[in-house]
């Protein structure tokens, strides 16, 4: 599986900002090619300021007259509605169709197509449409933005793609055999500098496990918490400061 | 669950359209408050332009002159960052994150703070959050729009919460039973208007089957096909019209 043959179509687009918002979040997806249907007067200006760094995208982007046009060589065409009625019922969530789009993309190019921003698609151009997705949305206020809209149907496939990788921790998780010794540090610091009493010692560590215990902890932290202890030990043998 | 105490965070943001496409996104998943940390000189025509319907959510916005102040009576604050880094590892994506927000939002406001477009948040800015989120993107380009990563944490939020119902088929769904008959339609005529003789009937039958057998039928759609097949049935026994 790959996202090289996703093809984000849109369709009229009005504003050159809202096309190149389209081109970054293709970007930080993952998803280089863009078809742009008879938009003749986008505001290029903008287009480059918003796409940041991802102009490129909208440099090699393919220029079709019609939607027909953009989609032809495509094995697969989802339109994309914010609208229910009559055969726009089969559309199903960006995160339910995104396993579809890319097993069929390793069969040729699959396109997602985005209406104009005001009008979405004409019915004649959903017809065109093998698929239909519906972007989850509340019912008080469905519209997305066109470059929003684009966003969470590339998201959805770049996260089924799997190339992401979450950042790694790098510190190894504490065994309980480290984290004990912790524990016993901080018990013995914590009665020598008074905190507790020996006889309540048990049921205040009760307590700070529970406080110092939450979630796992890594090598790392432990030795920042042992850190603590020794050091406490240290300053309560030291001789007094002077005010 | 519900998404009444989630409270959006914007640490200085630059741009007004940025802060409008903010408010939108927020709208369209049903999340309503925000609070803007230290931002004076917003071209507030553009948060207008760009919120769309969704301009009583920058009206009833928080304005705070720090971090601190924006998140101090929330019981969880959730970081945004595309770094990666020292103290930055133990992030997670929205998705993995979503369920906690949530349930952790029963208890009272939780925060999902952003920074900066250009700097993001800073390290002490960083130390207030209990949690860092990282938000899945590309290697080649992993900086996101301010807006499209409110909407990224947004949607996942509002579809954990589960307030989407997707569309529903009105159609019920074709039983077995209601499919043979179509196809013993289509058979009968395929047959009557010439386009397979008896002795490969069985055998064009099967790939007709695996033409229109494709996914689930609805009652409906079997209505449309005996409608296809009775016509033709009507149509083959008329006189053959003039040219």
């Amino acid at each position: 599986m790959s996202l090289e043959n996703v093809r984000i179509v849109l369709v009229e687009p009005l504003y050159g900002g809202n096309v190149g918002s389209v081109c970054r979040a293709m970007a930080n997806m993952g998803i280089e090619r863009l078809a742009v249907v008879n938009a003749p007067a986008l505001d290029l200006e903008e287009v480059r300021r918003l796409a940041c760094h991802a102009g490129e995208i909208f440099e090699q982007r393919r220029e079709c007259a019609t939607l027909a046009e953009a989609v032809a060589d495509c094995v697969a065409v989802y339109g994309t509605s914010v609208r229910g009625g009559l055969y726009r019922r089969h559309s199903r969530t960006p995160r339910e169709w995104a396993s579809e789009i890319l097993s069929g993309s390793d069969a040729g190019p699959v396109a997602l197509v985005f209406g104009r921003e005001d009008k979405g698609l004409t019915n004649d151009e959903i017809a065109l449409c093998t698929r239909l997705i519906r972007i989850p949305s509340s019912d008080g206020y469905g519209s997305l933005n066109l470059s929003h809209a684009v966003m969470v149907c590339c998201y959805e496939l770049f996260l089924r793609n799997g190339t992401f990788v979450p950042p790694v921790e790098k510190s190894a998780p504490a065994r309980s055999g480290l984290r004990e010794r912790m524990f016993a540090m901080w018990e013995d610091v914590l009665l020598s500098i008074g905190f507790m009493t020996p006889e309540k010692a048990s049921h205040m560590m009760q307590g700070v496990r529970r406080i110092l215990d939450r979630g796992a902890y890594t090598e790392d932290d432990v030795n920042i918490m042992m850190g603590v202890a020794r050091q406490m030990a240290w300053a309560r043998r030291r001789p007094p400061e002077n005010e």
